[in-house]
């Protein structure tokens, strides 16, 4: 293997075969191929782009270079969810539990915070105890056991995806639909999963903000599942304000608690049930249609109202070392020492509560990283009462800031006034889903 | 800075400002700024291209990284040459001494083989003795007492251009006009020179095959030299066959030395003194003209039949250390053990003497390095006598073989069938000198 020579092929728009990807990743993860090779390369991907065929090669050496979960002794589907990510997006922590509770295998492997948008993992940790870090045989064990297990990746997953991921973070060459499909569906199709519901983000709160890349990447992502024999759904739903009311690691694990047991924002719990739909169809392969999901609606509902979709959650709390109590007591999450009201300066209509800006606050606050070794404070945040089209008087409150300090207030503050705009005129927000898309094709859902 | 958003920045197609890159590579040098980050950027380089303004900000950014020889106070005319390189192109060492014979200072900083081409560096230390890693100070000392030195690139000068082309060359990022006409006119620039001649070649030996792309690189490297100060005047030059008749490091040496002595073959001596005369010209800032040219010929003549060349020659060797005696007794220089002679296998005419095939095997015989840390053998190489359009028997003799062992034998008899065409036909070889450009235009040759 020359590995100038792949560049240089790669370099001039030609491609690279399956068994050239899949030597040149193992090469990569045990070092023999160095980092400095490996960014060339991925910028001359980044810039003349993979066809399905070499995209598909990339997955597959991305497979290639770890393990993958067996779950077929189970006798039972497995199914799990993936969001491409924004600001509050807390689903994961309500769905997983949720549709565990429903008799679905739930392998839930997400990620850390990135940017501007929270992390599933971030989220879970501001659980007293709660461990993410589990062994292959401890999460193997656990879903056996408890039917869910909500985890970060393991060492044994897809390797190669975490050092790819790495170098692409410093190389500005993430927003490449072909690598950021491969690398998702690496560790997502490692978890020997039978069906899987994709998040994808529209609007500009999310990674990608083009609404036809977005739908690109859905697409693409849909073929890789399918072509690998995992029936893949995707809805593409609003990132253009935050999801639900909380924005920040412990705020953000009380409001999906409350949302478990019925009481949460009304947008985070008709998500949730969407896409709790897609995966119970999946699971037990039933065709949709109104009876079918109406049913699947019922059956979710019954698991949140029955209280056996919170029972789950701490199951999972506990299987995993953290204080199942705080489903019960919320007050037990992490709290910030600084609370402080941020109201409206004028009355009129909320026109945009725009979440890049709450996300990169919270950054600031101390509730996610600058550098990969920053410790995260999980007790700072908001809770953005504002929504869109909401009319508002002057003074009334619009948010509650949450921070260890004054110059996080200042910082929330700041990021409140610019986000959220109030004026005369009517808000147009993003439909909470746009669409959904499937190997069959685009059903657009307004 | 943000080496990331400078890498998207270039990714998208915008360009880096004259204090980014120099900031850049500042950082690069002294190691803040790592490998693979510049390896991203450099193939977003490569792929997008550089306008003029931002090589000129590379191009500052390279110099201001390291020093520069201040050859003011010698009072006198200071001009190099630079070549991009071919087989059997040994003009450095006849023009450098030829030329500082005649009053010009000649501080020629070289290269050492690359891929299927020789390095004047190599040919030099072929010379029993000859050092050419002198420091800064001893080469100003040289250049005061000798009028010329001929060494290789200084720790001091360009620096970050020396770590840029080793990265480069790993990561397919070599053959990009905007970064080769960067580097070389780095390290010319930073000779002081007050006048450089570039002999950009033509042909399927060329670095660059394609005859508008040499003419572009040209071009670039004439803009960049003269914006800063320093004239500049190229030569577009054949390279589809060897130049001259001696392939491989000491048997240039011995046939540079001929040449200054005037017994070298026609086409090395013809293109020495086209080189010699744009040196003299740009030197003495005389106009170009018949009579200037004329006149300068004459001296360049003179100065090879009255033995002034040669003994300038014999001083810069007697400076760096090697034994001058191999001026008047080039059997002095290494010989190989094995010595062989190629013959046609059928009568008739030379249709072509491929460079490529020669160069690549003189470097499988261990006259050039595979990896960096390879030691070369100065002795092994052809002696090709075979030129394009000649008339030849059967049986005749067409090249000799220098080799170390049977191995090598077979290796270059492999290339010289691969390479010399003999066939019905006319050849049809490239003009000697095809072009000459300056700042004022390109000016056709045939």
């Amino acid at each position: 293997m020359f590995v100038p020579g792949l560049i240089e092929r790669k370099r001039d728009g030609g491609s690279l075969g399956s068994e050239e990807w899949r030597d040149l990743l193992a090469a990569y993860a045990d070092g023999r191929v160095p980092d400095y090779q490996m960014a060339a390369l991925l910028m001359a991907c980044f810039l003349r782009g993979l066809g399905r065929e070499e995209t598909a090669g990339l997955l597959d050496g991305m497979m290639a270079s770890g393990g993958r979960l067996d779950l077929a002794h189970l006798g039972r589907p497995v199914v799990d969810k993936h969001s491409t990510g924004g600001v509050g997006d807390k689903v994961s922590l309500v769905l997983a539990p949720l549709v565990a509770a429903c008799g679905i295998v739930v392998p839930m492997m997400s990620g850390r915070g990135l940017g501007h948008t929270g992390g599933t993992l971030d989220k879970l940790e501001s659980i007293p105890g709660f461990r993410t870090a589990l062994s292959l045989e401890e999460t193997l064990a656990q879903l056996a056991r408890v039917g869910c297990a909500m985890i970060g990746q393991t060492p044994e997953i897809a390797p190669v995806d975490k050092k790819l991921y790495a170098l692409r973070d410093v190389t500005a060459t993430v927003e490449c639909i072909p690598l950021i499909s491969a690398s998702i569906m690496s560790k997502k199709l490692s978890e020997g999963l039978t069906g899987l519901v994709l998040d994808v983000k529209l609007g500009s709160g999310a990674f990608i903000t083009d609404e036809g890349r977005s739908r690109e990447l859905a697409e693409t992502m849909i073929r890789l599942g399918e072509d690998r024999g995992c029936p893949t759904v995707a809805l593409l739903t609003a990132m253009d304000r935050p999801l639900g009311r909380a924005c920040g690691n412990a705020l953000e694990a009380e409001e999906a608690i409350n949302a478990l047991k019925g009481e949460g924002p009304e947008d985070l719990h008709d998500l949730t049930i969407a896409e709790g739909v897609e995966m119970l169809l999946l699971g037990r392969k039933t065709p949709p249609s109104a009876a079918s999901r109406a049913a699947a609606v019922a059956e979710l509902e019954e698991a949140i109202t029955s209280g056996r979709a919170a029972e789950q959650f701490q199951r999972i709390i506990e299987a995993q070392g953290g204080n199942p109590a705080v489903v019960d007591d919320p007050g037990l999450l992490p709290t910030a020492p600084r609370v402080e009201v941020f109201r409206a300066t004028h009355g009129g209509t909320v026109l945009r509560v725009e979440p890049r800006a709450i996300g990169r606050a919270i950054v600031q606050m101390g509730g996610g990283r600058q550098k990969v070794d920053d410790v995260v404070d999980p007790s700072v945040g908001m809770v953005i009462s504002a929504r869109p089209g909401q009319a508002v008087e002057k003074g009334e409150a619009l948010a509650s800031i949450y921070a260890r300090d004054e110059d996080g207030v200042t910082i929330a503050r700041r990021s409140l006034e610019q986000s959220i705009a109030i004026g005369e005129g009517k808000a147009s927000p993003l439909p909470l889903i746009a669409a959904r898309i499937t190997a069959q094709g685009f059903e657009p859902l307004v």
